[in-house]
């Protein structure tokens, strides 16, 4: 049977994250096998290149699947599209090599993080977004965000989906500022569980002077999981790309 | 008793428009009426510099109110936002003349519009933007636009608040694409009921080819509403500010 690699948009807001739930909670896989179901007439699984948590949005999350679809793959992308709810939809369809697997294939992950930082909260930024009061500086954080890049043990940002290996490379991080809106960037060949949102947390920290850079450091080298600042609240967070071989 | 004036944030999606309507049904003035009367325990009414449709956006209305308060004005603005629903905040709040009106005295007002122009909706832009289709040629739409700029009548594209006169003066107005995102802004003395929306929609015809910028121009100088394109949507639309003199 033909396999397809989808690459899906979503507002994570009204989901228990990616991955599929026993109690019956509203998913993203959930939602996308359903669709599936009801375009195909087949019970279809779905495989994704990583677990979003429950809040998380992603702008270029990438799925796969196999089906006997026997029409056109944009057809069956229209299909989708028309049938999935308003906060999900498949931007690609393509068909690929049936060897293909969209989490073990893939190469690097890009995560992109919001930070509302005034006095006010913002109405149209709450949904998209995680409100700071406190003046964050920027050029701290980034200088201690700049600490995590190469290969390192990040054990105390976050735990590994499966296996004791807490060890990743990490290819780029950045900061930026305009006007009231901060925006980390953040690429790696793969992340701990919650790692983008305590390193958010944890680099809010020394934004707001309650670190100094050396504070971070010294929480990052000491790989224990206690030693983190907070974790930053979900509804800022979002997948932005998966990267594969050839790519 | 001392005059305030108040620069507010609202996302427009669950309220029918700005003014406070009879049936009771949710609105931006209602809801800030309803926060002053608890936290003054007394019943004021408001003025708004511009009365936002239903669904449509505002980062920078400004309102007026007489009150009695007896504390610092930064006390009043934050018992308000605190008080006040998660989608309508109190930007800045100051002290002003007994003689200011903020919709009398309003010299220009601001209006931002953004569509998302790709052949997929967007999940996260659903609530704030347009989703066009057709790819839209934003060259033409400027070069409508600019037609646009001056003393005119605007009777194609609005009608009055109030009174017959449909003569506004425009400042300025701009098409910007990036990527897939496409923004508009406009500025006048003051706007027509649903101007900046039909003014959207007509020059979206311009941008997907269904008319000429002559076609546009020959609408615009015909000065009869039946002739203006489709109204634009609310959820793309934004007030984006109001000025005064002096400032």
């Amino acid at each position: 049977m033909p396999k397809f690699a989808a690459q899906i948009e979503y507002d994570g807001a009204a989901y228990h994250g990616f991955q599929r739930q026993a109690e019956g909670q509203p998913t993203i896989q959930g939602e996308l096998e359903q669709t599936l179901a009801k375009v195909t007439q087949k019970s279809i699984t779905i495989t994704g290149a990583g677990r979003t948590d429950s809040g998380v949005h992603a702008l270029g999350q990438v799925i796969s699947f196999t089906t006997d679809w026997q029409h056109e793959t944009g057809a069956l992308q229209r299909a989708l599209n028309v049938n999935l709810p308003e906060d999900i939809v498949i931007l690609q369809l393509k068909q690929v090599a049936s060897s293909f697997h969209p989490r073990f294939d893939a190469r690097r992950r890009a995560y992109h993080y919001k930070i509302h930082n005034a006095e006010c909260r913002s109405p149209l930024q709450r949904r998209t977004s995680w409100h700071v009061r406190q003046p964050l500086n920027v050029d701290d954080m980034n200088q201690a965000a700049q600490t995590l890049v190469g290969t390192h043990d990040f054990a105390t940002f976050g735990q590994p989906p499966q296996g004791n290996n807490t060890v990743r490379e990490l290819f780029a991080t950045k900061w930026q500022k305009q006007s009231h809106e901060l925006t980390f960037d953040i690429e790696a060949n793969a992340f701990l569980y919650r790692m983008v949102r305590s390193l958010v947390g944890s680099l809010k920290l020394v934004g707001d002077g309650s670190w100094t850079v050396d504070d971070f450091v010294a929480a990052f080298h000491a790989c224990d999981r206690d030693r983190a600042g907070m974790t930053a609240p979900p509804q800022g967070l979002y997948l932005i790309s998966v990267t594969y071989d050839g790519e």
